[in-house]
């Protein structure tokens, strides 16, 4: 019998990072969590990922080839392989975690932003598949996205490609975090739409149940349910989200005519509250010979595993399109 | 002697149509020029530049071997190969180019619009030659762009890839003639810029020549003019079209991410009242990452043949990368 193959898929975030055996369809073999210590050195993160990965192997039933390790984390460059100035994490200004891994497993290892992982997985286990042309937006505290062309991830002269977050929506709007004024993110996000409450307590006068809560512990659950509730305050700020989302994603169709646009991440599942008023914005911003041509959908891929298993699709791209010394993997078990 | 090759360009604009002779170098063996006489059908042209092709072989001084014929035009659909919905040609929803020339030339034919084509023909015989990734803005009437990703053109899922000119500067902004509201060709091209113009005298109080001018008879040059002689009106003009345009290619550069982009087109010309300004906003519009990363650079190809370059670079570009069933192509002269 021949040996099944599996990668590694590791999503690192601020607090928590995932990592979990991924085989080739997008099956999740097994998976765990660890806290990432953002405070401590990654050559840390890196042995108790090692060590964690150890232990998974353990609780695998069968024989699995390891092919290759995928990471997604934030401000990561594909090119350099670097996690690059992270704002959550104490990494410094650039940090070779593909050597680090690569010092450790006889691998191909590979590295890109969470919202580019989550665009191959879109691409290799979800609804992008057979896809040419796709767009992933991920919309969580920011707005990432991963634009898919020609069937690969769009990575650019700088390995930096793919950022709609920080299109800019009003130049003398809010500011954001980036040190720019109104970028997509500011408006459409799950901060995003909590600003937008503040703004439009400001403005209405109507009652709001949001108006018992301070400010600093909104969050847009909060909203969410004020939303499904009626409460007018919120659905006005899910329809300014959906009208700036639906403007700049004419735009980006303007920029690389994707068949689909998927959304992911918290905000996406708010579902018809945001994704039923963007399709309509977004069709009434495309400029007339893209109209009635794009789909907005959600993503396939389950909301708890995606990081993980874009992660792995990242490694499962490389193993199949880049070469590599070691093409056979080594063998776990 | 092995006989040397060249491929056809053809550049169909809504009042002439140039066509030329280009070798793989890039250079212009011979070019013509007819009238495109738009209220005739598509049929009677291509007769007309057949006749014209079959004289410009007369002129040629040695023998050359036919490669390819390259179309830039308006409204062009690559993938397939037809003008739809011209709004300056009396053609009707859809005509087959492509087609029309292959009934006459056993030859590679593709069509394409002609930003594109002048992204194709930069990407060969211009400033991109060796980029990856490059993005070409054509500033005349109106605003076309054509963006190179992994050093092809991007077509998209539909063949309509890169159509910068309309996005969206302002929702709420100046009427389009594409129905939409507030895309960025309403601000950034010669038309766009005389419409600053407009509003500027409607809100500023300084005297300008620009004031004993018909509106409907404003220009480009006319403003470019006044400009140069410090009129602050059109001065003011130039900026707000630099500002918009530094605005959308920071946009631009978050989507593909480019080594650099390049201005063509009459309002290229104007020079340093828009490149250096623009330069700067870029800049200041610019995400973190990508600032001092980007280059906003002239067109390397000559105006006045840039179109007929470009068309011939598409027909160049076929020849290279899509096998035909013909390859040797046909023999001139």
């Amino acid at each position: 019998m021949q040996t099944a193959e599996c990668a590694i898929g590791i999503d690192i975030g601020g607090t928590t990072t995932c990592f979990g055996f991924v085989d080739q369809h997008g099956s999740l073999l097994c998976e765990a969590t660890i806290d990432t210590q953002p405070d401590q050195p990654a050559d840390a993160l890196v042995s108790r990922l090692c060590d964690g990965i150890g232990k998974l192997r353990a609780a695998l039933s069968r024989e699995y080839r390891l092919s290759g390790i995928g990471i997604g984390a934030p401000n990561a460059n594909y090119h350099r392989g670097t996690v690059e100035n992270p704002v959550n994490l104490n990494w410094g200004a650039s940090v070779n975690l593909v050597e680090l891994f690569r010092q450790r497993y006889d691998l191909p290892v590979a590295i890109t932003n969470d919202a580019n992982a989550a665009a191959i997985g879109e691409l290799l286990f979800g609804g992008a598949r057979g896809m040419k042309h796709a767009i992933v937006i991920t919309m969580g505290t920011g707005l990432g996205s991963g634009i898919i062309v020609n069937g690969e991830l769009l990575y650019g002269a700088d390995g930096f490609a793919g950022e709609l977050g920080h299109t800019t929506v009003d130049p003398e709007g809010r500011e954001c975090a980036c040190g720019k004024r109104g970028c997509l993110e500011t408006y459409v996000s799950a901060t995003g739409l909590c600003r937008s409450i503040s703004e439009l307590l400001g403005q209405r006068l109507e009652p709001s149940p949001l108006r018992e809560v301070c400010p600093s512990k909104l969050t847009s659950k909060l909203v969410y349910e004020a939303a499904r509730g009626g409460d007018p305050i919120a659905l006005a700020a899910f329809d300014r989200s959906a009208r700036l989302l639906g403007m700049k994603l004419a735009d980006a169709v303007a920029h690389t005519s994707p068949e689909a646009i998927f959304l992911s991440g918290g905000l996406a599942a708010a579902g018809d509250l945001l994704l039923t008023p963007a399709r309509r914005y977004l069709e009434e911003f495309l400029f007339t010979p893209y109209r009635g041509r794009v789909k907005l959908l959600r993503s396939e891929l389950p909301e708890s595993s995606g990081a993980v298993l874009g992660a792995a699709a990242l490694a499962w791209h490389e193993v199949d399109t880049v070469p590599f010394d070691s093409a056979q993997g080594a063998n776990v078990g």
